[in-house]
């Protein structure tokens, strides 16, 4: 493991994608293995042991490359299981809520923040504790939106969709005048931000997958982890079910397919 | 294994519960063992090789409490692996597709019938196939409706929901004028059949899990192999991942939820 080494990035599937991209954009010259765990996608409605078993495997597989750092861009994992990761290593480990956690309290004039996320983050309470923790007389209102999920990744996120519209009408109305901030508490909830935004018009998202990469950014200076590269970084892509169609669904969360394709890992096997 | 044995079900997660719920109607005096693979939920979205390998565990699971026939009451598994079954038992073995195709293939005047199911179940063309093969000049209209799925499970099933109807007219707008029958090629479709219906006046819905059950009830009175027992069967049901509000969320396919609870298997281990 050296300041050369790649950074390692994984989540339940294909939206952790999201944090490839906005690394991409703030470290170019940065190599990234990607795993996606698409075979047992999704963690966020099951248990938290497994949960915590899956996020073990998945991070021994990153390791096996000598990445010099993790990035679990999956709030579920991030939710229950970043420790589980500090147990097997050493090396920086970062998650999807803990700088979310700030960037929304710091955004925040009225400290009345909105989170939404699958049905395990929310359960989790996680980013209310976070947001707590930094000032106990925040309020923090939560909300799972799973059907989110679904509208992503089978295709409903083009501008005018009707569908993901009212899905957002339906799960949003809480929020509105309730709060000035809203975490994305999921990967794939910024791929459809626009209906989020006109649902709760006024209020300032936060995408947690942004302020993960600029946290990333900030300890790599701090402690001489950044690439001495002055080429564009590579990014390697794995799986653990079938890769056909990779390009597809990965050019969803990554704005674009060409020249991208994906290794089969058998994580059971390892 | 005797005539008074249970019937096994199993689903890659919950929506089977919909074959249990027919079962129960048609032969009441039969006990049925119940497995959902949660832990592993979807199975829609995994390769062909995944599929068959985690049928081949789930049918390991029923044999081992000695069951006198399997319905694989999955529209995935029973496009993509039900033989995997066969290969490993003698017990009569059951899906939710060839006793649908020939209903629907009886039921329509035209022989233009739809199918919707999983993206894995429209892939392989499987009812399709089963039609064509009764009548090569039956014409079958596939599609795939993912959304529906979720839009089950995640409680958007009210008679008037608008994200489900506007989700159905999606969908289902390619069929109108096309088919006068439709296979409802999932077990969660049938919990939102009057949007369905709405969607498409006029044409006859086929729900694969009666007609399984149908078809199971003719082979046991043919063989010899129904419950001899005049009381109420009973119903166990097992799931690989946390049973915690298992009651909840299998009431949506039960209609009921009162004094029901699942145990716990590690399908991994097995």
């Amino acid at each position: 493991m050296s300041q050369n080494s790649a950074i390692g990035v994984f989540d339940s599937g294909l939206g952790g994608l999201c944090a490839v991209r906005e690394l991409s954009r703030l470290l170019p010259n940065e190599n990234i293995i990607y795993f996606g765990d698409t075979g047992r996608v999704p963690y966020g409605t099951k248990s938290r042991e497994t949960i915590r078993k899956y996020t073990k495997e998945d991070a021994r597989f990153l390791l096996s490359h000598g990445v010099k750092a993790i990035l679990a861009a999956c709030g579920t994992v991030s939710s229950n299981a970043l420790e589980c990761i500090r147990d097997i290593t050493d090396v920086p480990v970062f998650g999807v809520v803990e700088d979310a956690a700030k960037a929304a309290y710091n955004a925040s004039r009225t400290k009345r923040i909105g989170v939404i996320g699958t049905q395990a983050t929310v359960n989790s309470g996680i980013f209310k504790r976070k947001i707590e923790a930094i000032d106990p007389n925040a309020v923090v209102l939560q909300k799972a939106c799973p059907l989110f999920v679904s509208l992503v990744e089978y295709g409903f996120t083009a501008d005018g969709d009707e569908v993901t519209r009212l899905a957002c009408e339906r799960y949003l109305a809480e929020f509105e005048g309730e709060i000035d901030t809203l975490i994305m508490g999921c990967t794939h909830f910024p791929i459809i931000k626009e209906h989020i935004a006109k649902a709760l018009p006024g209020v300032t998202l936060i995408n947690p997958a942004k302020e993960a990469a600029k946290a990333m950014a900030a300890e790599f200076n701090a402690k001489g982890l950044l690439s001495s590269s002055r080429e564009k970084g590579e990014v390697r892509y794995f799986v653990s079910d079938d890769p056909t169609g990779f390009a597809a669904s990965a050019s969803i969360f990554l704005g674009e397919s060409e020249g991208i394709f994906a290794e089969k890992v058998d994580i059971d096997k390892l």
